[in-house]
């Protein structure tokens, strides 16, 4: 049955050079690509919601990929499960649209930074969380968060952003939440600049440890200075969790 | 100050060949022998509530340990941690009296197994349950856990029983919880014989598989025969939760 599948997707990104496919790297995109080769017996091309940078980890990636196959969803999905390493899995497959398309068709996309603050080790969690050597101020981190709501030019907050490309982006969620040990930044937005979650996190940690003033996240915006924003936070915090489409 | 301390630990076992000191190989209580050993510039021993086999984790691991350091808990906490390798923590090091026994004096365990039945793969979890292929009916392990429940002979459920030794024990909960795709089989009771918990959970899988009878465990208690029962878990669904001290 010829069709188009929409892919709801995890993987554990620790030792994978990222989401996108390139020759000669392990990546998520090319571990799919490579089952679902041998799957159909020709080429197939698995367009993902977005790309994760290198490390990142996610439990909600969304993809579509067209195939000509005799099997159900169901049947799709566990073939998939039994070829892909330990580190994929894919939750669900479904019949989509044929013009569906995951990256095209993204309205949003929520993300989910984990820290850690506590006295103990994250033993259990050391491959998903940014360990903190001390225990951050999230009222000030809250105070700071609020000024990145709204649309605004993130430029300060990407790495290498192209003149040619707009860094205008709207975020209208971002919660800060504890859960024990964890502190967790959830992020929701209309879509995201490369390493713009990473570097929103490390600046909100600077102000949470005294480093920066909540403040200065205006001033981030307006001058769209990646110099006066924070360290980019290590990639192993960052996964992410849901794709929207309307 | 010299004391005796007691530590409440955890580590992920992957990789590890238990919880007791050998010569030449890793383990947990090698690993806190030489960095207290450090600690106190003389040889320590760490006395822990009990060994955990090659594999299996812990929450809950209680030890003791007399120091004479010029340290408070919370440093000799920090201390340790910072030596410690990442998969080993302490979560906290609290003054003991000075006759307490962390073997001796334990009067109950809490064992947690957990089962991952679900179509897609624990990509984050895939270290700490056991994969089954097939959803097992939760209904057959329950009626046969009952079986358990109580003071028995429990030669069936351990691997090398020795004559000399007593192999009653009393458990006197057995909850078998699902959490979406996991299984968690929580075990308590005044003490376990070697391999005592994974072989349970070995039989009350294929009891949910549908390969043995839930009274079949009745049996396995009456004859003390290890071959009626199942096969012995993986070590790596298998966590030490809590140690009772009265």
């Amino acid at each position: 049955m010829s069709g188009n599948y929409k892919l709801l997707i995890g993987y554990d990104g620790t030792g994978y050079s990222g989401w996108e496919h390139k020759d000669g790297r392990d990546t998520i995109q090319g571990k799919l690509q490579a089952v679902l080769t041998r799957l159909s017996g020709g080429e197939v091309s698995v367009i993902g919601a977005g790309r994760t940078d290198a490390g990142v980890h996610a439990k909600g990636m969304v993809a579509n990929v067209h195939l000509d196959v005799e099997l159900s969803p169901e049947q799709i999905r566990d073939y998939i499960n039994r070829y892909l390493p330990e580190t994929i899995t894919v939750y669900e497959v479904r019949e989509a649209a044929e013009r569906f398309h995951a990256r095209y068709h993204a309205t949003g996309k929520t993300y989910c930074y984990t820290l850690w603050d506590g006295k103990a080790k994250p033993v259990f969690e050391r491959k998903y969380v940014w360990k903190l050597e001390q225990r951050p101020d999230v009222v000030a981190m809250k105070a700071a968060a609020e000024y990145l709501l709204g649309t605004h030019d993130f430029a300060g907050f990407c790495k290498n952003p192209q003149k040619k490309k707009s860094t205008v982006r709207t975020i209208d969620r971002i919660a800060i939440e504890r859960e024990q040990e964890k502190l967790k930044v959830i992020v929701h937005g209309d879509g995201f600049l490369h390493h713009m979650v990473r570097i929103i996190v490390g600046t909100l940690v600077e102000i949470g440890l005294g480093h920066m003033e909540p403040a200065q996240v205006k001033q981030i915006l307006e001058t769209g200075d990646r110099s006066l924003a924070g360290p980019t936070a290590p990639a192993q915090g960052l996964c992410l969790m849901e794709i929207d489409y309307q």
